[in-house]
Order: C-alpha cells, then sequence, then structure tokens
C-alpha cells in the first residue's frame, strides 16, 4: 500500500465512529447476471504449455485480423472525425442516420421512413429497449434455447420471467411450434426469435419464418427479432421478419458489428415494423428509453450514411464465402469423429458441435470436455451449456483456417485419447 | 401511401380475423420521463421572423463552432482509428483506458487503480449505473433542486422513489444541510450531488463539500457525485468529491463531454472512491450492470490515454477563461435591470437569471416569460422549472460573445416592455 494511502487511513481511524459497514446493492444489479462471466468464473482454464492456446470461444471477428472491417467504414468514420461532428445528436438517433437505415432495409412488403429507426448503443442496447420496453416484472418473454446469453442478462437486469422454447437441432435448429405455443399465457408480452442463429449459426427457412409469425398472430403478440447476423445466410434466400410479417408487429435489432466487423464500436439500431399501426405506444416507450443514456456515438452513428452506400456486396460477398468455407472445412475434418457430431452451419460465424457423453469414457459433460480440452490440447470452445443447451459446444468460424485445422486436429485426436474403452489417464498437470 | 403497402394491406384485411389492438408498453417505459421533453412539447415556440432565434437553451459546447475540441483530441482518435481497433473490449473498459484514468484523478488522499474505473457510455450511463446499483423501488435517492433532469429519468426508468433537498440561491446554491438531513430514511440509498452544478453554475467550497460528506459519513451513506464539469471552476480550488471523503464512499461520474467537448462522442466513466473497502458489492454490481450494453464505443475510449496525455493545460485554461469571461459580459448586462436578477457563475457553462415576477405586467411563470421571449425577441433560454425552480430561467454561456450581447440587449428590451405599469399589448401575432 503507498504510504499516502496509509497516512489517510490511519488519519481517518482516529476519528470516531467510523462507518465500515459494506454498501449494499440493489436487487437489479444483484440479479443482473452474465452467464458468461459465470462460465468464466468456474471454468478452470489451465492450457498445455507445450501447446498455442487456440481460442475457438469469443464472437468477435476482429481478434486474429483476417476479418478486418471494409476501408470504406473506416473512410466514413475518418470523414466524419472531419466534419466536426462532436455534438449531442436526438436520443434516438439523427435523422440521417435514420434515414439510411430505413432506406437500406426498407422492403416492397414493409416500407420503413427515418420515424421506424432508433440508433442504439449497439445491438445490445436495442435488445434491452425492446425487452425493457415490452416486458416487465409480470409481463414474461419467450426466448430460445439454445440462445443467446445476453437476454437472459437483460431479463434478470430487468425482473422479466422469461421462458425458454426448444430448437430442435435435429430440424436444422428450428422452433418446435407445438411447444412454443404451449408455453404462451396471458402475460406474455413477445416472443424473442433470432436468425440467423447464434449460437447454432441455423438460419429458418421462409416457410418456418412465416409459421412462427402464424404462431404470434393467433396470439397477438410482437416479435423481438435479433437479426444482427441478417443477410449473413450462406445459401439461400434471406428474408427478415419485419419483411415477412403481415399482422405481426416486429421489433427488429441489428448493427454495425457483425456484418460490417466492428462489433467494438457499439452502434446498433431498432426497426419497428408495424404496418397496420399497432405499436403507437411502443414506438412512444421506445423513444423514452433511448434518452435515458442519450444514445449512440455520433462519430459513428454519423458515418452509416456513408457506409451502407459505399461499402461495396464484393465486400459481403467475400465474408460469407470465407465463412462457408471455413465452415466446410471444420464440418469435413470433425464429421468422421465417431465421439461428436459437428452441425453444419447454414449462416452467422457459429458452429455447434455435439459431445456424445456415451461415447467417452472420463468426461461427464461440455465443461469437464472443455476443460481437458484446454489443458490437454490448448483449444478452447465455448461450451454450450452457457446458451442453455448441455453437452455441445460452439466452435467460432471467423479463425483463420490454418488455426481451424489445427484446432479439429487436436480435438480429433483428443477425442480418440478419451473414447470409450480407453484406460483412464491422468490429466498432465498431476502426473507432470 | 405507397401502392405496395396498401396491396399488402388489402392482402391482409381479407385474413380473418386480423388483431388491431394496440400492444402495451411496459411501466419502466411509462415511467422513464424526460422533463425536457415535456416542456418541448408543451412551450410554444414561434419565433419573431423579423429576428434571427437566439438559442441559449441546449447545453452543448458545439453548437456554435467556437468551442470545438482540441486538436490533440482528434488526432487520437484517429491515430485510434488507424490501428485495428474494432473489437470487444471487457464491458467496464479497456485496462489501458482505465489505468489512463485512474493515473489523472489520482490524488495523495484517495489513490486509484484501474479497478476503480468504470469506463460507460457517456456520463449519463455512468449515472445510470451508479443509480441502478445503489437504488430501487425500495431505497431512495436524494436529488438537487435544482438539478439536472435526466436524474429525475433515470429514477422513473427504475421506479427508484427520489426526494429533492435545496439548494440556496441566497447562498451560492449550496446545500441546505439540515433540510438534506431530515430527508435521510431508513430507506434511503444514495445522496446525489453536483458540482459543479448544472444548471446554477455555482460550485461548492471545499468547507461545504466536506460539510457534504460529514451529513453522509453520519448516515452511513455513499454519495453519487455527477462531476462531470469537475475542474471547470473559475476560479479558486477544485477539489473532487472523492479526494475529499474519508470515510464516505463516493461514486463519481465523469466523461468528456464537457470538457474535452465530445458531448455526441458518448464516453464516460465511474470512478470508484472508496478508501475503507465498503464498496465490495457495489463494484461487483457495478460490473454486472456494465454488460447489460456491453460498454463505450473502442473507438473513442482506446484514445483516451492518449488525450489525456497530450492535450495541454493551455487548452483548459483558455476554455475557462473564455466561460468565464461569457458570464462576465451576461452579468454585467444583466444586473442593471430591475426585473431580472442573473447569478454569477462559479463554473460549469451556464448562468441562472431569476424572473422577479412581481416585477412585470403581465407574464405569470418561467415558462409565459420563455414564450414571449421567443415570440417578440426570438431568445431562447431554457425555463428552470424544468430543474424544479420556479421562476427562473437558464443560460448558456458557450454561445458566442456577440450573439449572447445581443441576446442581452433583447431580454432588457423584453423585461422593459413588460414591466410593471406598462400597459399590456397584445402579442405580436395577434396584432399583425
Amino acid at each position: 500500500m503507498r504510504k499516502s494511502a496509509q497516512n489517510g487511513i490511519l488519519k481517518s481511524m482516529m476519528r470516531q465512529p467510523v462507518c465500515t459497514s459494506t454498501i449494499e446493492t440493489s436487487p437489479c444489479a444483484e440479479n443482473t447476471l452474465n452467464p458468461i462471466r459465470k462460465l468464466v468464473d468456474q471454468l478452470v482454464i489451465n492450457p498445455n504449455p507445450e501447446k498455442s492456446l487456440l481460442k475457438l470461444s469469443i464472437g468477435d471477428p476482429s481478434v486474429f485480423g483476417n476479418f478486418d472491417p471494409p476501408p470504406q467504414v473506416l473512410k466514413a468514420v475518418s470523414d466524419n472525425l472531419a466534419t466536426s461532428c462532436y455534438g449531442y445528436v436526438p436520443a434516438h438517433g439523427l435523422v440521417s442516420t435514420r434515414e439510411a437505415i430505413a432506406k437500406y432495409y426498407n422492403t416492397r412488403t414493409s416500407p420503413l421512413t427515418s420515424e421506424d429507426v432508433y440508433v442504439t448503443s449497439g445491438c445490445s442496447d436495442a435488445l434491452r429497449i425492446a425487452m425493457e420496453c415490452l416486458g416487465s416484472e409480470k409481463r414474461n418473454i419467450l426466448l430460445p434455447k439454445p440462445g443467446f446469453s445476453l437476454y437472459q442478462t437483460i431479463a434478470g437486469n430487468r425482473g422479466i420471467p422469461v421462458k425458454f422454447y426448444d430448437l430442435d437441432p435435429e430440424k436444422d435448429w428450428s422452433i418446435d411450434l407445438d411447444q412454443l405455443e404451449s408455453l404462451i399465457d396471458e402475460n406474455t408480452a413477445a416472443i424473442l426469435v433470432t436468425n440467423p442463429s447464434n449460437p447454432c449459426g441455423s438460419a429458418f427457412s421462409v416457410q418456418h419464418q412465416l409459421d412462427i409469425l402464424a404462431v404470434a398472430e393467433r396470439h397477438g403478440l410482437p416479435l423481438i427479432a435479433d437479426e444482427i447476423y441478417q443477410n449473413m445466410v450462406f445459401e439461400g434466400e434471406s428474408k427478415s421478419f419485419g419483411e415477412l410479417s403481415e399482422n405481426v408487429p416486429v421489433l427488429s435489432c441489428g448493427g454495425l458489428a457483425k456484418r460490417w466487423l466492428v462489433p467494438g464500436w457499439r452502434v446498433g439500431w431498432l426497426i419497428a415494423h408495424d404496418r397496420h399501426n399497432r405499436l403507437s405506444k411502443v414506438r412512444d416507450g421506445l423513444t423514452r428509453l433511448c434518452q435515458v443514456i442519450i444514445g449512440a456515438n455520433v462519430l459513428v452513428q454519423g458515418a452509416i450514411p456513408q457506409i451502407l452506400e459505399t461499402v461495396p456486396q464484393s465486400f459481403y460477398d467475400d465474408t460469407l464465402n470465407r465463412l462457408k468455407n471455413a465452415a466446410d472445412i471444420v464440418y469435413s475434418e470433425l464429421k468422421d469423429c465417431p465421439q461428436i457430431r459437428p452441425f453444419k452451419p447454414k449462416g452467422a460465424m457459429y458452429m455447434m458441435v455435439q459431445i456424445k457423453i456415451d461415447q467417452f469414457e472420463d468426461i461427464k459433460d461440455d465443461m469437464e470436455f472443455v476443460e481437458k480440452l484446454i489443458t490437454e490440447q490448448s483449444v478452447f470452445p465455448l461450451p454450450a451449456n452457457i446458451f442453455g443447451i448441455p453437452n455441445y459446444v460452439r466452435l467460432v468460424l471467423t479463425v483463420p483456417e490454418d488455426i481451424l485445422r489445427e484446432a479439429c486436429k487436436r480435438i480429433v485426436e483428443f477425442c480418440e485419447h478419451h473414447k470409450v474403452g480407453v484406460p483412464h489417464k491422468k490429466p498432465r498437470a498431476e502426473t507432470s
């Protein structure tokens, strides 16, 4: 401890009485839980020092330098920095930015104007505002399982009860619609859907999207659509829920993070698709909720019109081609390993791999699989129990090809070492 | 309406049944109120077309181009843009940024490390996190009156009960400490203080700060200190509450907005001053609360170490000199007008002016004063009832000198026209 601090403490201890009780926090703070943080607290991460650590855990395309944003994105922000772009703008976004986003996502079936767009501090903030605006302590929201863990963080923060509907891995991670419908009660405020999906790497068929909308319509419910991976589908058509919806109001959440590869810039948006003007109260609520933190960074949000205008289609195509190529590599490297089962992705930037627990001699769940994989092979995928599904791991596909191949090789070797029938070996750390 | 939209609606109307009920919003959305927005909704803004509109209403130094950020701030962000600064960083901020902020605000009496700093999406977000972490539906927070209206927006959003303590204009806007103490009950979670003050333009004496800390200490309460205008004091010493506190934990909220003149960039910070480790639970809560929207823009927060290192003292001195000069001009232009009373500011970028309602023939309150001032003279100060004090207006001092002088001239002329004894004239709009 520094001397000056010590002096201060001594001095203050001489005064009486000194209150020393711990300051309490609110239930809100206590109930704001991030499952990934809980995982990091619990997981024993102790890589094999003889092998380089291969991290396939974080959904951040910028980590390895192979998925950088296009130069047009950087130029747009740089240009904006030169034009005295410092001041406050409307809390729900610059008109020009909202106009550009509306124009970009406008469709024949769901015409949009700037009035339909709310600029937010990242897609996370869009999701927060959507969930806060519709859900409450008395009004529940239905969430996908497996699903992105932030939804639970937001629900916990706000005290919103949640119920989980299942995605079926045997049916391309589509929603079990009967089960979904059975969860709806008179206090359900909204259904939250993610498409394409983090963590599944799946993309719904248009027919399945229409079927989901039909369930929502029967119960008069709006959708919150996490569409941060919109248009990031490897094959076939990619439609937004807003575009397909006729009568169901859709709050679509998106942002620059994934498609434009700048997750740390924290600029996203919420688009209200509302063909029958059923969101009049909700729109007012969204505007109010944007005013709490007074909006998103103006340097980046002001660059959005230029970004949307200048980034060429070839950039988006190239990103998708490279993600698809990564998915093909990982799938083909892992598909013949009997102890695991990779699920070929259709979009986004992830692959789910099932751990066939009964095929392993000495591994009881995905947590132990990942811990031992790190300890022995220095490969770090994310155990999918944090997304609500046990005995899967999620691999990130934005990792460079050579690292992906090496990681797959090590995973297969690891499975071979731990398969049923191979005598249980003590972990490296204990034997050395 | 576009033809395509019409087709869609017609098509959907042919299906039965179509749910057309309005979607309800949460109590949280309904209770998130921004007093400034309410004002703008209610105020009749109808400037005199023969006179240019002089806006002294918005606390945004970037509006007129005379208070631009220093070139070092722009260079730091530009340099950062060139170094692949795109990815996610810890939700409560980059270590290097937290270290730089800790070093900058470190004092002998309150030594700081990066562990004491939380980077947020603007000072608003810091205030939100501080209030959410301490207050709850059962735990009230004491707020200043007059005070910055965002505190009420945040409290309403979170359902936190508030009680208002008075600032006394006759005593340099210091706190009525007896009244403050009388408001504290067993459910009080924190006292929020603003120093220097928006809207008052006041700055507490060090002795008054110590007296406030003594009240908090007697009741074992932490302070939330809105110190976004820290170091922006025209004369005498400027101390933070954290620096002066011996036993009172202080959550100090700040940011780049005002001192570095980039309010739209939305990067702020919360500093936990906690000499006796009474904030262990609170620190955990703050970290969790930062995870809901996953932090502040990395392009700007990553530039903070360079900003704090390279902006010269002469820039800060120049800003303060120009603000003080503006305050002197406005004070001397208005001080002899019998119908109003300007209060000379000691810091920040505002001046409060009392409207002596009984000296006016036909003006009943600050709202009517401002409405008629806009209609007749095209001068727009903010009626201070939105800050909780009636019959004052707040003038912004970052306006260029010539506009300030012209605004003062028009205000004096306006007062002369409406003073007691002058026959009531019909408003311009009705006579023309």
